[in-house]
């Protein structure tokens, strides 16, 4: 990666209170990289320096400030400071913002915002969390019909400042109904005098203000697209949702996956800025859950507690078992989720991944069996009927942890619930009782104990 | 999601024979949906539809089908229909789609393919896998330092059309040095007689050839861009990598970590494409190693055969304990994983990352182990010393599990390694031993065995 940004000299600059060289560096670099700066900075330090920026720059560092820092800035500028860049602020910024800050934060912002801003903020905090509505931002370029290529043209050069994409232009007729969408790239390959009705395409891939910010991701995936228009039930325009935050709803929605999959409730911030009690409570649910689920495994393991009094060497593979078990099922399941998140798999899929697994889980448990009985052979001579049972019965685990760890997450969103809590620790769980049945059953037979 | 496609309604246009009426429908579609229509049909179809397509749509659908469709699809066209699409795919496409072709195939394409873009896709191919050079396209708009932006426009006007994305325009020197980056947006905004050096942005965000692709996407998250220049060594641009494409990268990761999570080789196709053999393969290296671990664990468990022989009680409680640290320690490893895959946490978090692990674990070992305690007091009266050893255990494996889960992937970074090898199934194993050593040292003091 190219231009390495040298944050000890800058940090000097401020130190010195060398703010105009400090200005003229800033005002050359990207606002991501200010505002990493900003923060690294001590907090007395990053409001002198957050001043220094110059206007334009000024709510685009803002932007990408993190919440708390955001909320340290605004208490130590003034009214008047707060008013420059709430205007300046796109609106989805503006709500991302908004959403994180105290109430009575959230009043002096909405305090010094216009009242068309404060309107318009208004309107976005109403749309559901995790919603299309929730991602969009108002500041799109709308074209009417009647235009020609040049009108639009000049259209976009007069009002193209305050849009956050001006790439992709929607034509929309005098209710705001969306009739079709224009790239930038039509227009200029287009001759001046075309008219806008002329090359729109009409067959536009738009969502609802209330449809799943995950499904509006998925379309960006899988169109490859720059931006998606956002219509209310009428068909009205109502924002764009632009690839720079679905590239964020798919990192977060990963996250997500990633945190259920672990048996952990998600969580809002990133590790390092959440706290040790926000961690512990979303770990500690579902371990409680998952607890009285191993405590069920041990009283189904107390029914055979005659037979490992009897031979104590049959303790010494439980482990060797579940977690073999756990792991072959984990494996299936996480391809499934996986691949039910990334629409791969569907739930039509039920019976092709279920033969799948059962023929792959035969491979590999013949593998595992057999590399299992000549070890135990080796080590165990004259034990040849335990290594046998190990067998047989890692056999039977894989297959049945491979098999339920394939369709599990299917009929969870047959049954609509979240494939991702099929995971590993629920798998292994379940996967624990069967297998240790499996094995005292077979036990109890072979070495007719 | 908006405009539903009826593929029934236009299967039934193919096998009427209603070609126009067919290519008309298809011409409005977007390339994606006709990808999909098509791999719907029939083999002896596919190539019928396909080749009802409007010349200039032909490419892209092409370059959106499965490699085992375009593998079809040239099977069953003539040389000139071949040269066709190959001259009208994006580069990234070709290489793309030839980096999957069987050797035969790829030099019927090559065969076909002019000598410029021969020589094109020959260096192409040189790149590393999962490189930038790898995923980078030669479609991208260059301009010169002497054009005003009226030259600019008209440059793009008139070149636009094999050009991936026309909106970031790269500025280079005769040797090709990339000087400088200009968006239409920039153009747009500016007035026409003002000269490209004057408005060009010189602090480039650009990538080397040989960069890693992961190192490339996570650029575009960080900085929102639409497309990332990419130079060699001496700084001449030599591609672009688009904003889809980095798409579709950070998907690809994230899977790769799911997978490696669950103790998987990953796999290079989709789950359901995946041949049985492959899968099985994939998973039965690691399931090996960790059988071999889980037999050291039980190994461990036989020095103590004496203490659960005098008290079977003491074995049911096993599964629950394992199972309760495994979960514990996974929940830590995912997080501190996907915490470094986005770039929260780094290597120099090590200790904030262990303190933070240890407050954590004793909060939640305290809630689980007193828990424990009262069930266990409840359900076996008179064993209040059972119920004890188990209460300080899980207490004890709880926090070494979530302390040994938050720093062992960051141990791995340190040394190189992957940290997403350190996931669930390797610290269950590890905790696992440890966990059980410890159970039975308390045993054997608490209950004198």
């Amino acid at each position: 990666m190219e231009n390495y940004i040298d944050f000890d000299k800058l940090e000097e600059l401020v130190n010195t209170r060398n703010y105009r060289e400090l200005r003229d560096i800033l005002a050359g670099m990207n606002e991501v990289d200010i505002a990493l700066f900003i923060e690294s900075l001590p907090v007395e330090k990053a409001t002198v320096t957050f001043r220094t920026l110059p206007k334009g720059l000024a709510a685009d560092v803002f932007a990408n400030f993190s919440s708390d820092t955001q909320e340290y800035i605004i208490g130590s500028i003034t009214d008047q400071e707060l008013a420059v860049i709430v205007e300046d602020l796109f609106v989805d910024d503006a709500v991302d913002m908004l959403e994180e800050l105290p109430a009575s934060v959230v009043k002096r912002v909405l305090k010094n915002a216009t009242p068309d801003t404060r309107a318009l903020i208004n309107q976005f905090l109403q749309y559901p969390e995790n919603s299309a509505g929730s991602i969009m931002t108002a500041e799109f370029t709308d074209l009417r019909h009647n235009m020609t290529v040049e009108d639009a043209i000049k259209h976009i050069r007069r009002t193209g400042e305050d849009r956050e994409t001006v790439y992709t232009c929607y034509v929309i007729d005098e209710r705001r109904i969306l009739d079709g969408v224009v790239t930038v790239k039509d227009l200029l390959l287009s001759s001046d005098e075309n008219s806008i009705d002329n090359i729109m395409d009409t067959e536009i891939i738009s969502v609802t203000t209330l449809e799943d910010r995950e499904d509006v991701a998925k379309l960006f995936a899988k169109y490859d697209l720059l931006s998606v228009p956002v219509v209310d039930h009428e068909g009205r325009l109502v924002g764009i949702v632009t690839v720079d935050d679905a590239v964020d709803v798919m990192e977060q929605e990963a996250t997500e996956d990633f945190e259920k999959m672990a048996a952990m409730i998600p969580s809002e911030k990133p590790y390092l800025k959440t706290g040790v009690f926000t961690l512990a409570k979303n770990r500690i649910m579902w371990l409680l859950v998952l607890m009285i689920s191993g405590m069920i495994t041990g009283s189904i393991l107390g029914r055979y507690e005659a037979a490992f009094a009897a031979m104590p060497l049959l303790v010494t593979f439980i482990p060797m078992l579940t977690d073999t078990g756990g792991n072959a099922g984990s494996q299936s399941s996480t391809l499934v989720i996986r691949g039910m998140a990334v629409s791969e798999i569907s739930t039509k899929d039920l019976l092709a991944v279920m033969w799948k697994e059962i023929r792959v889980s035969v491979l590999v448990g013949v593998v595992l069996s057999a590399v299992n009985f000549v070890r135990l052979a080796v080590t165990y001579p004259g034990n040849e009927m335990v290594a046998l049972t190990v067998a047989l019965t890692l056999f039977a685990t894989v297959v049945l942890a491979k098999t339920i760890g394939g369709i599990l997450p299917i009929i969870a969103k047959l049954v609509k619930a979240d494939p991702a809590i099929m995971a590993a620790p629920l798998i292994t769980t379940v996967v624990d009782a069967f297998s240790l049945v499996i094995y005292f059953s077979i036990a109890e037979r072979l070495l007719h104990l």
